[in-house]
């Protein structure tokens, strides 16, 4: 089950499938990608009620513990909502997620948003859309709602998680942040962080190297725990 | 066996033992370190020959697959290149290696050398006392020869490989370059970097909380490895 990144407020329709694509392209995965309702018109919490709805259709079409959750960027954050949330209403887990470089923090919270600020060629500052998404997205909730800011989750009990990120994502510290998290509440919680890559380009851009050997881990990944 | 960092030119006798200590206090790990000759009276590849002389010496006190090699900064790129020149003198390979924020490129290549200059507060910059440093320690050599720069040698079969870094660490990148060279090559390789750390801090100060994570994470990987 693949969930589209885009700051919550891009990326409707075909336009957020490109993800999904290289994961059945590189790990030939079947992929159901879900195109969930966003900002300004449907705020938190719509598109994670659509993520969590496909989520108990998935499970009637495949075992869960055969089935992963991917996503990047909002995609990677709303990966680890529907975790928590599925946690809060006792349904069955994926066996395994892919958080791209999470938004795991709506909040300005976080090493890299500072220092990678103006280094990132994808995000470049939080300050500006970044913000603007949040606050849409927020709706007027706290953005430290651990289902909007999944880092104030509890993570215990997680299934095995990769994440990928790269030295001058301005979500570097996101993703860094919920390993220690989650490795803290003893998940088995792979991280890979790439040489001079800004946000989640290794979803952006199919065919640069670094694109095929996450997407290579990644397949690695769900292939070892998928279905165990 | 731990090697100790100090950029090849510092951290001799006591001075240098601190990360063995916190290896044996968090870990209840026998630790040999070594106290390897320096620059400039003893250049490259003085230190490696010493630490190589110690493991010969090791391997007859303890099974080979029993032993991990652990070291950080420049003992983490002497940790790399002890494994290099193991293979290459067909030596018993060590069952683990732990090599935090390893100085694995000593010319001025990677990223956050430039992303992380005047960010890390340990290390500030590479002009300066690293270059010194490096040009020291390689006596006219090429910076980029393996044994000196061990992400350019091949890491084919080495032994599993924990490597610890934080999100400001100048080596940043000399850390996730040999991850992702190590998983390029096949081998078991876990990556931890640290919200808001910068170079080795997890072994300069014993007690802080992400030190003691870090050495927990390390000591875990070694448990798990060691002897299997």
């Amino acid at each position: 089950v693949h969930v589209h990144g885009g700051g919550y407020v891009f990326g409707p329709g075909e336009a957020g499938t490109l993800e999904a694509i290289e994961m059945a392209g590189y790990g030939h995965f079947k992929v159901i990608s879900v195109n969930y309702r966003m900002p300004p018109d449907f705020p938190f919490p719509a598109g994670l009620d659509d993520a969590i709805a496909v989520w108990k259709v998935a499970i009637t079409m495949a075992k869960p513990e055969n089935i992963g959750i991917v996503g990047s960027s909002a995609g990677g954050g709303l990966a680890l909502a529907m975790v928590l949330r599925a946690k809060q209403e006792h349904l069955p887990m994926p066996g395994a997620i892919a958080a791209g470089t999470p938004w795991a923090d709506l909040s300005k919270t976080g090493d890299t948003y500072f220092s990678n600020q103006m280094l990132d060629n994808i995000l470049v500052s939080y300050d500006g859309a970044l913000e603007a998404s949040a606050l849409l997205y927020a709706n007027g909730r706290d953005l430290k709602d651990p289902l909007i800011s999944p880092i104030y989750g509890d993570m215990h009990n997680f299934p095995p998680t990769i994440l990928t990120t790269g030295t001058r994502d301005l979500f570097l510290s996101n993703t860094v942040r919920v390993h220690r998290k989650l490795r803290q509440c003893g998940v088995e919680a792979a991280l890979h962080v790439y040489e001079g890559m800004s946000h989640a380009q290794f979803c952006i851009d199919p065919f640069a190297p670094e694109s095929k050997e996450a997407f290579l881990e990644i397949t690695n990944f769900f292939n070892v725990h998928l279905g165990k």
